[in-house]
């Protein structure tokens, strides 16, 4: 276990199941947490916390989006619920925020670039996902020849172990490995509990249900 | 000439007169200007005044690298000199800035995609250029194939028009489409003259001098 990784941190169940399987690997995990006005900023919150308990530092990077687009972003649009019912008729939800992972992955290579970080841990999933066409293999792929090309380096990939995983398949993972779940927070409302409802919720309770696993936020 | 482009414009000779180009071919051109804590800050005021001449929007985003690397960031490092020398020997000056290019056309996409611009103009340059990586062909190239693949448009593409352009053309082509070159602002150095030593102002002398032209800011 030695070098550096930089981790993509939401606060999230998959990107907290992410870095403690890059801290399995790597002996310094430095996360990047993305402050893009989303309104389920509570998110912000677990994510600082959640890097605290594993041991590990952690940046807030601020972004400003100065256009519309997204249900995520917009807090007088109805975020969507029931859309995995739409999932595989080639529909992509309102909540997909356009070149947001592009814009993460950007920010990510150039931090790992300055520190001499070799890897760049993503909690992308594209089995149990909500549609987006940036958390698909071919997407990871594809801006892994970006950075071949268009660093200094060329020798940082970008890994996303998740990618093939189901929920039930993370929230195992999640148990084995620690992640400190009770911390991690997925809903997209911004509420004090989480909706139960939205797409992120009907997702994480459908992988706790599979791995008959109780989730320690509800 | 019909439909909708989006500029990366920094102030400088090449963004400005790629934005020209853009005009000639685009009904509505909307301009990205980055603040990204760059000592010559001055750019920023040209860009504004060279989009407000262009009669195009503009919106300027604000990046915050909460990490060090590169010359151009940091007020107490040295802008490097007669480092033109220095390409071809495989040399990246320490004004590159990791990810840069990656992160701004990251928001150039989020951008497009959000407004349907179809297009994305980037006064990049690889004949007198400064060695960077991410200024090549090659990965303008990987970027386009992200796009392919990462959006849900899929049909947005980044558009180089000077990649293979000389100073000396560059030059010539502002003046023939009447780029307000007394607005533009090239030198890395923050003072109220440009500095005529550093990289980006030997390259501007260069092309005007071979243009046979006079420089408009001197």
């Amino acid at each position: 276990m030695k070098g550096k990784a930089v981790v993509l941190l939401s606060g999230g169940l998959d990107s907290s199941t992410v870095l403690y399987i890059a801290k399995r690997k790597y002996q310094t995990c430095s996360c990047l947490v993305f402050d893009y006005g989303q309104r389920h900023s509570r998110e912000l919150e677990s994510a600082k916390r959640i890097a605290r308990t594993a041991g590990c530092d952690y940046k807030v990077i601020k972004i400003t989006f100065p256009w519309n687009g997204s249900s995520l972003l917009e807090k007088n649009k109805k975020i969507p619920h029931n859309i995995l019912r739409k999932i595989g008729k080639g529909k992509i939800p309102t909540t997909y925020v356009p070149g947001r992972n592009s814009i993460f992955l950007s920010y990510a290579l150039s931090y790992a670039e300055t520190i001499g970080a070799k890897k760049i841990f993503i909690g992308a999933n594209a089995l149990d996902f909500s549609g987006y066409p940036d958390c698909r293999p071919r997407y990871f792929n594809a801006f892994n020849k970006l950075i071949l090309v268009g660093t200094k380096s060329g020798d940082i990939k970008v890994e996303a172990p998740l990618i093939n995983k189901t929920k039930k398949d993370i929230v195992k993972l999640a148990f084995k490995y620690g992640v400190p779940l009770g911390l991690t927070w997925s809903c997209y409302e911004g509420g004090k509990k989480p909706c139960g409802k939205c797409d992120s919720c009907v997702l994480r309770a459908k992988g706790f249900k599979l791995a008959g696993r109780k989730d320690p936020i509800l």
